[in-house]
């Protein structure tokens, strides 16, 4: 047996999440599925990085596997995508050692968000991109985001379904680029919490809005309270872009460049002010 | 009696085209019947610019009806998208003179086709943007382009169910943009005949790819043999973005602001060469 890492990506909408659950329409049970066509196996087990939610796509998702097949690397990225559904694709395939873990060796994630700032929706962007019909206050956000960087007790941006056993997390960097009328806002961590990046852009554009100012998330991450937070955020803008294995040689893009790669160079156009009237 | 234009926006995926017909899942039954409900009335007609195809997508395509109902160009926005599915939006309405025309005051309309170069397909971008998996030649391309330009007999690039009464139309500009690993091909022309800029899109990239020489596309022009020209190109990457009408103020945006609009600033990078190994 030989241990396979894989680079997955894929479009969230009209799937129930990552994880295999009772009623299947899962990524992991649409990829797993593909895996034993492609190996002539009765079952294949996979492992992420990060167990995305309904709705939250991947540039990047990193899973592990093992098989006794050999096959070149091509011949598993042409395989898998010839048998997966087209909003799953392999991008890249390659052998690792038999103590890579996908999941435990990551040491850090960066995830986007991108967001749409316009009074009318877009049935363009709707399902890959975020969309608030109110115009937003970069600095304001930009100083909230910098409060929140850092180590803290992320309590206050945790879902009450989380199983983690610390609620601490180290956000190593928070930034926010405009482009036009898109945002994008870059979100590394050592790791997240359940619905983490979700609870804090629901923060974020509250304070854009000016509803509160950018010293709420201090108080937030103070107060250790979910109830106290904004509402949870909309999936549509949320990527899972990059994973950080120390000491290991995987064929990653880094997490601009598979956003570009994916959805075209947004941030070529960063700093360009909105189109609001 | 007063009569209303409508800038609309839509995902043609989904939809068999913007024209009605039986069995429906058209993006006009879909128009009509949210205007039937936001109006109180049992039918209403509309008239459009261009009628799209299957999986055509629009960022403002032009509709004109008649209504004897008197709403602020807001409550036409708020209301119909209130009731329009997510994949069709109204981006604005104006009253327009009573003898305005979407279809026969047209001068100029100008698509989009945006392509992503790259070997391996992109889940995220599948369906809004075109796919070829080969490195395209852009000066051949642009070469090719140049000699389409102009006034010509396009039977070679007209669909055998084309009903208009003459192949010749002026093809005003042809331009391709380059950024990063996409490509934004720009047609404007007095009018299009049935899948032209999709046959058109089909010879660019058999250019690009290298199998033909720029050189082919004036031979085409000059042989008028639809079966000569290369295969109707995929819908997924072709957007209605802009319909002139001189003389008249309607509210629109630019051809590239609207793509900028609704898919992010892709023409900032243009210039940029693509991520090819």
């Amino acid at each position: 047996m030989g241990r396979i890492a894989l680079g997955l990506s894929y479009d969230g909408q009209g799937w129930r999440g990552w994880q295999t659950q009772a009623g299947g329409q899962t990524v992991q049970d649409a990829l797993e599925s593909a895996l034993c066509r492609f190996l002539a196996v009765p079952t294949v087990a996979t492992v992420c990085a990060g167990r995305t939610d309904a709705g939250v796509h991947a540039l990047q998702q990193i899973v592990h596997l093992d098989s006794a097949a050999v096959r070149r690397d091509e011949s598993w990225v042409r395989g898998l995508n010839a048998l997966l559904p087209k909003t799953l694709a392999v991008q890249w395939a390659c052998a690792v050692r038999d103590d890579f873990h996908a999941r435990f060796d990551a040491r850090a994630r960066t995830y986007f968000y991108v967001l749409r700032s316009a009074p009318v929706r877009s049935p363009i962007a709707q399902g890959r991109v975020g969309w608030v019909h109110d115009r937003l206050d970069d600095a304001a956000m930009r100083a909230a985001a910098a409060l929140l960087e850092g180590e803290h007790d992320f309590s206050a941006f945790r879902s009450s379904e989380c199983q983690a056993a610390s609620p601490v997390r180290t956000l190593q960097a928070l930034e926010i680029h405009r482009a036009g009328d898109f945002l994008i806002f870059e979100f590394r961590a050592n790791a997240f919490l359940h619905h983490m990046v979700r609870n804090l852009m629901g923060v974020l554009v509250t304070v854009g809005r000016g509803r509160r100012p950018p010293e709420w998330a201090a108080e937030l991450l103070r107060d250790r309270d979910r109830r106290r937070a904004a509402p949870t955020f909309m999936p549509d803008g949320l990527y899972l872009a990059h994973v950080e294995y120390p000491g290991t040689d995987l064929p990653q893009r880094t997490a601009r460049n598979a956003l570009r790669h994916h959805l075209g160079d947004l941030f070529a156009a960063s700093g360009t002010a909105g189109s609001w009237p």
